[in-house]
């Protein structure tokens, strides 16, 4: 199985040693925009041939649409880990069709939230259909709140960190380094009247240098509380301590191997996490891998 | 979707339940080899008509082939919580014939632990494919060892809890009520002799009523500590605590849905629960699950 990779950042590297590491996927390539082999834009990306039966698309988010688009529309499979929730149902309509007609398969919001933890909580719904479930995040930082601090007039650099207080509720530590000449109490305050912060606990502390506070570690604690049939007070809990980049690369390189088998079965389309059989995700012969695991 | 049940002990009771709660099932009828609607022997199951989608097998495990066969045989799809570890492959390959020529589908171990517990330990190991998974059972009842605690002569009624030790080793705690004149030390002596208990740490407590510590919670703690690519020390841990027919129902109702959706996309055949897609264990429209869920 040939896997390529789009996009050289955090995430396309742990994809490539997750590649490597994997006993049935070849390395086919590792595309970038700063790299000669490809350009990142469309046209590049439809002029260059790339000999591979999945492009792993480790690009920003909103980038994810444009190169799947174009991939799936070549027949070819494709993997991302898109993550803005309340849109993954458009992504994957908008995906779905180019790939039943081109007969591909694209494997969409493929990490662990959206991904594995969206297969948890189908699961844990499974078994308890009535109920509540919470899924606490961190310690560990959130993306999407340190570009909104980096992004607050007089922020040189910032790391928004994700404390879970329970009951699906987080407070906001977040870690700023000034530039020259800004004055602390007004970032402090324009970044709790932003709408990222506003509706949280959030506290703000200025630091000398944020990147010696760069980790990547983060974690989740979902639980659930719920009813089997009348039987009340079901209780299940998941939890994860894990290098985040490089649990993201290696569910998006097992759902690689999901999209091909998919694909040779003839079962088009693009797919969330939760339409995926887990045992497609594992290399091997089926009935090893059910005699080991089941 | 009309659901039946065959055998009307703890877990046929749950699943009764769980199938009242099911927004999309109709309970077709509950059969037990005391009831006058169905005889429990083959025969009788074939010149029954039963006006059912599916079938809850939730007999003893040992009956669970004979009943899946004569009802793929006729179209119908099972559900089992077949649990004998090292047989699983064997009653998957012997039902899948019958499910494929009859246009039927059975999905085997169907419970916990074989079965939800199954799909958790597949998705870890997809998550940090190199790396070590232990599954704790318990505090709860063994059947097994229960079973074998009964057959010891001299012994009156049973009951072997299962005590977690960790890295997947298991205290057994055997609570006895002997026989009028029977020894207690000759009890003890045999029955740590017995295969079942020789190979454990065994405690056997003799007590004046095993039906007064009589309680059906049981739970789980499965850990993973395993490498995403190169990347060491991700962690991983699934607990529950659960009262077990009620799971072991709801888990078998669950499964009927995901059935019925594979027989009308056409996919025939004997599925154990990481074949499964968890979209399909969950009522309601796919756009409105992932919209909740993912």
């Amino acid at each position: 199985m040939k896997v390529a990779i789009l996009g050289y950042g955090n995430i396309g590297r742990a994809a490539e040693q997750a590649i490597i590491a994997a006993p049935d996927m070849e390395l086919a390539g590792i595309f970038h925009h700063n790299d000669r082999r490809v350009s990142g834009d469309e046209q590049a990306m439809r002029d260059n041939p790339i000999d591979a039966d999945v492009v792993l698309l480790c690009t920003p988010t909103r980038e994810v649409q444009k190169f799947a688009t174009v991939l799936a529309a070549r027949g070819i499979c494709t993997v991302d880990s898109f993550d803005i929730h309340g849109q993954i149902w458009n992504l994957r309509n908008a995906l779905d069709a180019v790939c039943e007609t081109n007969r591909s398969v694209s494997i969409i919001s493929a990490g662990w939230d959206p991904g594995t933890d969206s297969m948890v909580r189908a699961l844990l719904k499974a078994m308890a259909p009535k109920g509540l479930t919470y899924t606490n995040f961190g310690p560990g930082r959130s993306m999407g709140h340190t570009v909104a601090a980096k992004a607050i007039p007089g922020v040189k650099n910032a790391l928004s960190m994700t404390i879970p207080l329970g009951t699906g509720i987080h407070r906001r530590m977040v870690y700023v380094e000034l530039e020259d000449g800004a004055d602390f109490k007004t970032v402090e305050a324009a970044l709790l009247a932003d709408d990222y912060f506003a509706h949280d606990e959030t506290h703000v502390i200025a630091v000398d240098s944020v990147d010696a506070l760069n980790n990547v570690a983060h974690g989740v604690n979902l639980v659930r509380n719920g009813v089997s049939g009348d039987t009340h007070n079901q209780r299940f809990e998941f939890n994860m301590t894990i290098n985040n980049p490089a649990l993201t690369g290696q569910v998006m390189v097992s759902c690689a191997r999901a999209a091909m088998r998919m694909k040779q079965r003839g079962e088009y389309g693009a797919k969330t996490m939760i339409e995926l059989r887990p045992i497609d995700l594992l290399p091997g012969e089926k009935e090893n891998i059910i005699k080991e695991i089941v």
